[in-house]
């Protein structure tokens, strides 16, 4: 008995990120919105009929990628829609790197990245940032056998121009160059339509971030026809229906209301300036964030200290006890009242 | 250009069950519930707070645990829940078969289980199923990686009883068996219980059919914790949120309320009995089905001509093109009143 053991894969477990309840507690560690979806989301749940979810969901969620298509001047055919946008990029590293050259990425970039090529058998090289946490590209124009790229890069929250990123696009035209997008629109312009310029493209985005819908699962990539059929049937192989019928329903509320989205982030923005200039004050040394979290040190201050305090405040924020990230915390920006609460907090620090 | 061609997966595409859209149509080739789902899933949906969206799912799924413990006299931590059990059923080849024994499952089962095992480079071996369309537990007691048995058996419908099922666990003491129990609802008994026996059986269920909630994609698995432990460090390893907030919210509506579920099994018996016994007055021979389908032939009717014709009629049943049931038909159980229509349809034929 017992020898089943010998045949289970096992694997190190990765620790998500604390998921705490209770409403005194600001919660600025997982990048989430401060403020609710659209209004249209709500009207989308509360007309939506139950009855309906006996059946299977719409598997090609033909409504959806019409949404997505009209924003961003995309056909439905050039969208690969997923159970969040984790999930989107573990199929686009499971289709497209499939050879045994090298796949490159930062080595300060989002942490999933790492995992999904040991959990595929993908080759990979974490390309050091700059000594000022920033991506360089020529870095990116020797032999490999792919390329992702955040925009802006997590967590430093720094933004590439679009024709910095255009050149390794257009130096990698025989790998596939993924473009991660979760926080795009917060200040930065998606490479979206340049996927009709090169095909080796793929942008990825998801509804969890400005689309204030972290809850419902729902990511994306655009890409050539192509690139798309070939994630497709990738996907179909493993389980045809990962998109709800509730959550299509909720996302395509949400893309078509395309200027909530934007006023929501306006106001973030507005936010993450105040936030900057204020630690700029109390000695603080920000990254230029063009995302919707800030990446920020103080010389004088232990970042791993500072972290306990404000946790004892009821104020989590994301530390990274990693050799080149351990000075620094990760602060997503909330409302305009609770950075206030958090400046507040670290003034009394 | 171009050459990232060679650099990506080429999978053969799986095409799922047709979907057609119209309400004249009589849908019987998915095996979903004819019946809504329980009224208090229309509750939980009206009472939602969209606000919460916002946030990432509780990726521990506690409440929904709680409730599949309560039904099944299990623990929480002998849960593990996914995106439909075909993401469970994905993750348990993913993470039991990992040695190079080949896994057994019938020659005529549910036809994802050999396309998972190509997918993660599982060895298999597909067992005959005996003339009568049985599994034969004694082709189960040889060496192997893993045992995988659908009860009800699809798309047969065959049931096995719990002693055969439980010999052939106890036979397999040094590997992973998979009771996979998407249609036990419709007159088997679980072997849920067995997980506290046996600590080599997972059992996995859905809410899908019994449940009528195909559209929201909720599935599970049950077995022992360790067994639990391991898929959750390779589902963690993957994306740690895939079940969404508003899906465990209806999933734990339907789960609360079994007697509905109890109710609404009882009816589709009750059609099933009665189509199979309309059926054998027209000539057909019907295997004995303990599930929400049946699989039927007539010797004197080209089972593929019917199908057409029905298709005609606006009546979609399941044709299967492969040697041992290119005779036959798989008819889901629809609601009494489009099983009369059918059984119209046929007679008229």
């Amino acid at each position: 008995m017992g020898s089943w053991r010998d045949k289970i894969r096992k694997t190190e477990p990765y620790i998500p990120g604390e998921q705490p309840k209770g409403s005194n507690i600001i919660k600025l560690n997982t990048n989430e919105n401060p403020y609710p979806p659209s209004p249209k989301v709500k009207e989308a749940i509360e007309s939506y009929d139950a009855n309906n979810l006996r059946l299977y969901p719409d598997f090609v969620c033909s409504s959806l990628k019409s949404a997505i298509a009209h924003t961003y001047g995309v056909n439905e055919n050039e969208i690969f829609l997923g159970n969040g946008s984790d999930e989107v990029l573990a199929f686009c590293f499971m289709t497209f790197f499939d050879s045994d050259k090298k796949v490159l990425f930062p080595d300060i970039t989002y942490s999933f990245y790492d995992v999904w090529c040991r959990l595929y058998d993908i080759p990979y090289e974490r390309v050091p940032l700059d000594d000022g946490f920033n991506i360089v590209p020529e870095d990116y124009f020797k032999e490999n056998g792919g390329v992702v790229i955040a925009n802006p890069n997590a967590p430093t929250g720094i933004y590439m121009e679009l024709e910095a990123l255009e050149e390794i696009i257009k130096r990698n035209g025989d790998s596939i160059v993924i473009i991660d997008e979760a926080y795009i629109d917060f200040g930065g312009i998606s490479a979206a339509e340049l996927i009709h310029k090169y095909d080796n493209l793929a942008v990825v985005q998801t509804f969890s971030k400005s689309g204030a819908l972290a809850g419902i699962r729902v990511g994306y990539a655009m890409a050539n026809p192509e690139l798309i059929g070939a994630m497709e049937a990738v996907k179909n192989s493993f389980n045809s229906y990962t998109l709800d019928s509730l959550s299509q329903t909720i996302a395509e509320a949400a893309a078509r209301d395309r200027e909530y989205i934007k006023d929501c982030c306006g106001k973030i923005i507005k936010t993450r300036e105040w936030t900057v200039a204020e630690l700029k004050r109390l000695g603080f040394d920000t990254l230029p964030s063009l995302s919707n979290f800030i990446f920020t040190t103080n010389k004088n201050i232990e970042a791993r200290d500072l972290f306990k305090y404000l946790r004892e405040q009821n104020i989590i924020v994301r530390y990274f006890d990693k050799p080149r990230t351990e000075k620094y915390l990760r602060i997503t920006i909330g409302t305009q009242k609770q950075m206030e609460a958090l400046i507040e907090a670290i003034r009394r620090y």
